[in-house]
């Protein structure tokens, strides 16, 4: 392991969220957590086993801060592998900050975002995917989200990966022995071996990187834009398919996330719609300016719902539109709005249109139009077991391990020099080993565990 | 016990806020809690001795739903004294609603506010008042009303009282059993030693009463109006006292209590601010409304801070404000603002003044301001095991008490008939008995614990 360990003193963190509620847990890591939260328990906790809870009084000399429930865990068998302690109290803003303070005051530190888990990782306990699966696990939006995160937490594809590189490893430092030989002619690695090693790498590479396009629809959604002219009905649109999905998730108290006027969960995809104006060309200087700016959201959307009034529209019209989305190259859906507003006859002349019709209002076929924005995302369901690459840092690097592989596949074929080999070889090791913290620098995991909550 | 424990089926609920953090819990508790969620556990907790935590992975048939820390509370050793699970799972509201609805389709049901404190009332764990505390420990603003609500939780006066109520219960039995004899001229009830309890009870709960003015305020805030006329300076001092309150609590993530914009808190003591206008009569319609407002907060504060801007103010008008002020009769301070902005000589017209002069735009002199403020707030410091009832049903059931009580004693001097002193009896019984809920009604129940959190 590259990194030891840099930081061996007592944290301390609240690791459930602000607010009033009935319980609140706060957490301790390190070589003094247990005698520390000892000192100030009516039980003494440094003869409590492990796993054990015990109810008691937390006092700050004759002073009562709160009953509480302690677990105690004992290293290596803890969250962090160090010994840790949780106190379980009650849900108040106003006893968290003074048992947090308490501790502070007498030598515990404040935890980083992260550093419960850095510590985990750093003292061996989890790999850098598995660190970084747990905090796709936290911040899992949808269903489909938290198993995937929950399948890399508990998937070999790293240490697959891991074990590969070993084999490489072997190879890099064979043909790096060659070149101490300088120009004698000998070959300890050999070439046909080291051939088989990496062809044998790269397809399992190709697979991995082959399900980064559904995991990051999985893990970040899927960005739609809903254009059409004022009054086309976008908002009454995305009310309507809102109230939907509202409606699906359970009404638990304190389950319900924070509602995103804006994201729908649609077939266990997360959609986050932005409602647009239409792409009408103006001669007008200050709603040009808006047309430019629907332009480059369209640009960034994987997917564009155009809603059309059918009322307001005619047919030339919307050809027109088809072209100027055609032209985006972006997968789009036209829909026909306001068909309760319509005649028999006057729906007749949109027969044959490549378009959804609904009534976005009366919420009728919503459904066709829900299976028709899912077609353009074949996700399958995701089980348990299943390998999907979600983490964009990991598809890098798998790109830049294959990338080096192939030149040295290249330079085999091509016979290159030891030298010239060795160093496609390393550039292959680095990446690989980005993806399983083997390869990290200080900078890399500050930017993995900012990510964190506090407390993990 | 009155009530009978009305619900035995599983309950389930998360306990802490929701949010995404580091941990949730999630606790279930009834008969079934335990061998339900060892259903779905991957290691047997029917045999879990109590109080051991237990890390493994939740699973709905294949389908992995967490890795968990999960912690078995035998009854009757328990909160609830229940069986009672606790679920430590990752900090995903996602993840938090999965497992709530796991169980809730396997038969448990989502509890309802403060339904597993009311279990622990019904089961005989606490008593009423120990289960209205843990509301007030979780719901106190300040370091103090927390203090309070602890010592509540863990006070001996609800179970004096229960006490004193039994041997009262005796005579009351006694004084009825003499009207069962009728014509008869029996005396079971030996009045002078009724006389004596009673006697004895009625300074213990002048003693409790008495707490309740400062209980009230160490539980409530103090209602406190800011008035003055436009541009005195009424925001200004607002943010600067609020600034300096948010210097003095100590910013550690996570623990700062979402801060209301007119919430301060001095000496311990929370202070309520609201902003209003100046009194000034005036013959304009809507003005006239806006000092009639501004005339009912004030009737409903505990203090007037009246605000004056010494750049603009003569001493007659300042005069007339005070006339205005003091016909309210409720405390007040006057306070000349702006003496930054005024030259020595136009300062010196101000002396003799009684007014504290601050700037508070440069925060001139607040801390004298603060020392005028309290000193209208006489609170000791809370110590624990110090009885203070902050309760206002409590107070208000001391009171009532102690009007029968004294009924008794008027009853007794004035050698009344057994049936009227008996009924005066029971009517001291009945109000001791509402504080520690001996006798309680549904609609008590029902008013109470919906005050609580759901979890709790």
């Amino acid at each position: 392991m590259a990194n030891l360990p840099d930081h061996t003193d007592t944290i301390i963190a609240p690791a459930t969220p602000p607010g009033t509620s009935a319980l609140a847990v706060i957490r301790l890591s390190g070589d003094r957590a247990i005698s520390l939260v000892s000192d100030f328990f009516s039980h003494d906790l440094t003869r409590t086993p492990s796993h054990r809870a015990r109810l008691g009084i937390l006092k700050d000399g004759e002073r009562i801060i709160d009953e509480v429930v302690i677990t105690v865990f004992r290293k290596p068998k803890s969250y962090t592998r160090e010994d840790l302690v949780e106190i379980s109290c009650h849900g108040s803003p106003v006893v968290v900050r003074e048992i947090v303070n308490l501790f502070i005051r007498h030598g515990a530190r404040m935890a980083r975002p992260g550093e419960f888990t850095r510590r985990a990782f750093l003292n061996g306990r989890i790999d850098l995917a598995q660190a970084e699966a747990v905090a796709d696990v936290i911040h899992a939006e949808t269903e489909m989200a938290r198993q995937a995160a929950i399948n890399q937490m508990r998937s070999g594809y790293p240490a697959e990966l891991a074990r590969l590189r070993e084999q490489l490893i072997e190879f890099a430092s064979l043909v790096e022995l060659e070149l101490d030989f300088g120009e004698e002619d000998v070959e300890f690695a050999k070439r046909d071996e080291l051939k088989k090693l990496v062809e044998q790498i790269i397809p399992f590479i190709n697979m991995l990187a082959s399900t980064f396009a559904a995991g990051n629809v999985i893990k970040n959604g899927v960005p739609t834009v809903i254009a059409g002219k004022p009054n086309a009905g976008k908002s009454t649109l995305l009310n309507a398919l809102l109230n939907e999905d509202r409606a699906i998730v359970s009404d638990i108290p304190g389950t319900t996330r924070d509602t995103i006027e804006d994201e729908i969960t649609l077939g266990g995809l997360l959609f986050r719609f932005i409602d647009t104006a239409g792409l009408r060309p103006t001669t007008d200087a200050i709603e040009a300016q808006g047309v430019e700016r629907t332009r480059q959201y369209m640009k960034r959307a994987s997917l564009i719902l155009y809603l059309i009034d059918l009322t307001q529209a005619t047919p030339p019209e919307v050809h027109e539109q088809e072209q100027e989305l055609k032209a985006l190259n972006i997968p789009y859906i036209l829909v026909g709005n306001k068909t309760d507003k319509l005649r028999p006859d006057e729906l007749e002349k949109w027969k044959g249109f490549p378009m959804v019709f609904i009534s976005a209002s009366q919420k009728t076929n919503l459904d066709e139009l829900k299976n028709r924005i899912l077609e353009h995302f074949q996700i399958p369901e995701v089980r348990s077991g299943d390998v999907i690459v979600t983490n964009a840092r990991h598809y890098q690097s798998l790109l830049e391990t294959r990338a080096a592989l192939q030149r040295v596949l290249n330079g085999l074929a091509k016979n290159i020099s030891g030298d010239l080999l060795a160093q496609d070889i390393r550039q292959a090791l680095h990446h690989l080993g980005e993806i399983t913290g083997t390869i990290t620098t200080e900078h890399l995991l500050d930017s993995i565990f900012s990510r964190f909550c506090i407390g993990k």
